[in-house]
């Protein structure tokens, strides 16, 4: 993990705790790679808008999908600057006083704007999604038809004005805190794969479904 | 959780998937309750952000918090307005068809523009965050002195134009595919306690950390 790369743009410089910033690909993509889920900014007629949606990552691109009805997949697909941040919440941080309490998290911020993929491209891409989730299953599911593939939107975010962010530790409180009678460490929270819930398994359980809670 | 009671207005009206639109207080209030994480996106001469954030539920307003110099903050208390989102993923949802794949979560989104909180209400903000994470710490930790309050600036946001999306349980397959020798279900995902990490504990543990992990 460098922290000597610079950041792409002055909006993504990270100005709060710059410490904490990190602009090299390895720390983006472990971020951008650990998470199915993003949110996505941008403006119309309405004002300014904030949605959850699935995304995944492919080389230097950021990917997003959904029914061509959407309202944000239109506004972005329509070249409209966007911001994308992907974030996982790491633990509570308590601090011996309370101006000190903390969180650790891992974050990734991309602005720029989406393109939209053409037919022949977006079923490729929309498969690569389906083997990230779970490897092997693109070749078991009943592939996407024309009209459900024309039914979609599938859209691209590049990847080059993005940054991270990131806390980890215990932690920091003042010198003279110190010896306050105070508990102090971290409660950790993580993402966790629970037991799978089977609806039917016509023809036994697949690899990528034994192995998603027990490692 | 009643399905019954209507969008607040236009923009919070659920168009993709409308059954899974809820605006009830109820629905609302646990999305918002079991989160410490929000994403707020708001714009600047800079273009449109979406930045990460801590968050707090007090009555009906959602609250956010962090240093005087935040450009977040800056803007959002000047009264910009903004959109706030709150997502929990609970899990991949695994269709016999490609196309129905989804994903269940829980996510709310706000509209509005914050308000600042004045000197004298930002003390009791702080220390009602405190104790919502960490029930009766706010009687141990050291409290916030004046320097540290007037460098702190706290917002909240009414929730009166909010709305909620929920999609839970299995995959919904289209009639002829259920037939197809595909594994179908749910591989759920939670957001857990791990093991606390203690940094020092000079009075014992407390009953906060003892439950955090264990129930």
């Amino acid at each position: 993990m460098s922290q000597e790369s610079a950041p792409p743009s002055p909006r993504t410089r990270v100005r709060r705790e710059p410490h904490r910033g990190r602009y090299d690909r390895e720390t983006l993509f472990a971020i951008l790679d650990a998470g199915h889920l993003c949110h996505v900014a941008f403006a119309d007629e309405q004002g300014i808008h904030c949605i959850p949606t699935a995304c995944w990552r492919e080389g230097e691109h950021l990917y997003v999908h959904g029914s061509n009805g959407s309202r944000m997949l239109k506004v972005a697909a329509g070249g409209a600057q966007v911001c994308v941040a992907i974030t996982h919440l790491d633990g509570l941080v308590l601090a011996r006083s309370a101006f000190n309490h903390s969180m650790n998290y891992r974050s990734a911020v991309i602005y720029g704007r989406f393109e939209a993929l053409d037919h022949d491209r977006k079923a490729a891409a929309l498969e690569a999604f389906l083997e990230q989730l779970a490897p092997g299953r693109s070749r078991e599911a009943r592939p996407g038809n024309a009209q459900e593939l024309a039914a979609t939107t599938v859209l691209r975010l590049a990847l080059a004005e993005a940054a991270a962010k990131i806390r980890t530790g215990g932690p920091n409180d003042d010198e003279e805190d110190l010896g306050l009678p105070v508990w102090a460490g971290v409660l950790p929270l993580a993402l966790r794969p629970l037991e799978p819930v089977v609806q039917a398994a016509p023809t036994g359980t697949p690899e990528y479904v034994r192995r998603w809670n027990t490692g």
